[in-house]
């Protein structure tokens, strides 16, 4: 019965696209064609959107006034230290550990990939590129998200489909695109290496056989749960509205006004659920399925993690193939595909400012570790 | 006249060989070729070696006797504690814009390798690689240097073809192997970043468009040039004879009565002149010409920079081609090569443990530096 229903684009948002996809914007291009092809999916769109603001609507409250702290304490509350497991208790020892294997290089097929290859701490976590580059110069298929406070995400993966860091951190090592080693080969590098045998004894005492593949990925996930970043924004949250200057406390308005909060609230500033890309609006250049290729269940096309906003600024490319660059222009992307709403310039670069408040403050600071070297026994490289 | 001459090998050399041939030492197995070929070029070897053995008698005068730390100190020297060069004086400003540099992948045109890459700091300097792994899954010829204590040499790369680290430090970006940047790519991605900008100016305050390839070069080899390892072996020539273990000393002394001070002499323990490779047994796999590639000279075929054995411990593989992992093996590979000398087993093992003296201790310790974000117009990635 909805198909039948058929309504001409708002004017001005057509408008509004018209001028991007004149400034060579190719999502707004997409966008465009979408528009005028009218397929019939706009009204069925509205009514998701309706949906959406429905499910937004004590956090949408705050439109037209001021956030203060403690409103911003209520959608967003308060980073912790560490973010625990109880299942994978963090201990000094795991950490230490953790942060060599986080490192380690011999974790993968060649001994020249490690986790801080694609998840550089130096780089905010992050490594620069629209799809990283893995065994034999493959390329990824998706942007490598921030490891910094991906431990507070309530899953991991672009889909979700690690339930926790410690689930995640196996999947890189295996997948032939990126370390492409074998749970085997980890754990006869490591077995072959006698600094690393008596880290994982002194680090999983209760374990019989404690230098184990599942052991690796918890000790990495323990030093991935020390990885979270307090920022400006969390100080304001604490109760010190200074922390903020008067355009970054604007900016928290719009972001909170425009409906950013539907989806990105939480201490992750997202992180916290699912949601269809392009929920409004689809862009026409988003081939990759999500969550769909997990599950084959239809209702999950287009549906990824909606990303943490923590660090955003320091961590572009943006979107699941990384495909923008400019911060404003994916905040303008997202309005339109999420909420339907056209930002004007002044509204997307207001709640880029605020986004700049994001960024880790003080910048994380973590000192190299001196990785021990490999004994006659252990399996050589593979390049 | 001399290729008139012939002499049979010594049985008991060529019974060495046998026995290391039987272990499935592939070098051991070149060397034997080379000896039951019996080419004509032994006598000339042999004339070689006593030239080498007479260049080395002040030091040669220690045999048979315990070196004490004023012995060690004349042939060794004092490890400074920063490498300084005159052309470049080391400045707070340059050490953290070079340290931020020598982990800055924007350097390579993929904008996914770093000095780091291939030169880790979490492995002693080194990558634990044959050969290094560079741009799009091309693998280097030589096997990677450490790069602690680098700054202390006579001159970089294998073949000494750069007269110091700032010479060097331009190389693995400039080439299509590596980096694989070009001089334009590398100021245009930095004078792209306004962080970069202000961090040149204060490093080159007395230059007028301080953004260049030249000074970044500079920044990197300042930093290097801090990059300097004390170890118990330093300890020792400070005049703690207690530094060393009893059997630590025994290997200074076997070390030193062998020859191999002959070229490993100095503050870098090696790293202060040329040397043939296969003096007196060129080994049959050396395929690489060295120097001559540099100098097409003759003379220079087979000609390496003796490399520094601090942090030998930690860097395997070894040799130009990175072919060799043990380092007991490396070591009786070298005194038959360089020396004539056929070491038993228990030679060589002493004088590893000597080697094992030369390892950072402390171990050097560098935190990541937060490299700054790219800006719209920082020229993307090419992978």
């Amino acid at each position: 019965m909805l198909d039948g229903l058929r309504q001409k684009p708002v004017n001005s948002k057509r408008n509004f696209l018209q001028k991007l996809a004149d400034r060579e914007n190719p999502h707004a291009r997409s966008f465009l064609v979408a528009f005028d092809r009218e397929d019939g999916m706009i009204v069925r769109r509205l009514l998701l959107c309706v949906l959406v603001l429905t499910n937004g609507c004590v956090i949408r409250s705050a439109i037209g006034q001021a956030v203060d702290p403690d409103q911003a304490k209520q959608i967003f509350g308060v980073l912790p230290k560490i973010a625990e497991n109880p299942q994978n208790p963090v201990t000094p020892e795991k950490i230490a550990l953790g942060k060599s294997l986080y490192f380690e290089r011999r974790l993968s097929k060649s001994s020249s990939i490690s986790c801080n290859s694609c998840h550089d701490l130096g780089m905010a976590g992050a490594d620069g590129l629209s799809t990283s580059l893995g065994y034999r110069w493959q390329l990824g298929s998706r942007n490598a998200p921030s490891v910094l406070n991906a431990a507070l995400e309530f899953s991991s993966f672009w889909d979700g489909r690690a339930k926790d860091v410690e689930e995640q951190a196996k999947g890189p090592i295996l997948n032939p695109k990126e370390m492409a080693a074998t749970k085997e080969l980890v754990v006869q590098r490591l077995k072959s290496i006698p600094a690393y045998v008596d880290a994982f004894h002194n680090a999983f005492p209760e374990e019989k056989d404690p230098v184990s593949f599942e052991s690796t990925a918890k000790a990495i996930a323990a030093f991935e749960r020390t990885l979270l970043t307090p920022s400006r924004f969390d100080q304001f949250i604490a109760g010190n509205p200074s922390a903020l200057t008067e355009q970054e406390r604007q900016g928290l308005n719009t972001f909170v006004a425009v409906g950013c909060t539907t989806c990105h609230n939480g201490v992750g500033v997202g992180g916290g659920r699912f949601q269809k890309f392009g929920l409004i609006h689809k862009p026409d250049w988003l081939k990759d399925l999500g969550r769909y290729e997990v599950t084959k269940n239809p209702a999950d096309k287009y549906v990824f993690k909606v990303p943490s906003l923590r660090n955003v600024a320091l961590t572009a490319p943006y979107f699941n193939d990384g495909s923008v660059w400019s911060l404003e222009e994916a905040v303008k992307t997202m309005a339109f595909a999420q909420l339907g709403r056209t930002l004007s310039d002044a509204e997307a670069k207001s709640i880029v400012s605020f986004l700049n408040t994001l960024s880790a403050d003080p910048a994380l600071v973590v000192s190299t570790p001196n990785l021990p070297p490999s004994s006659l026994s252990t399996p050589k490289p593979m390049p």
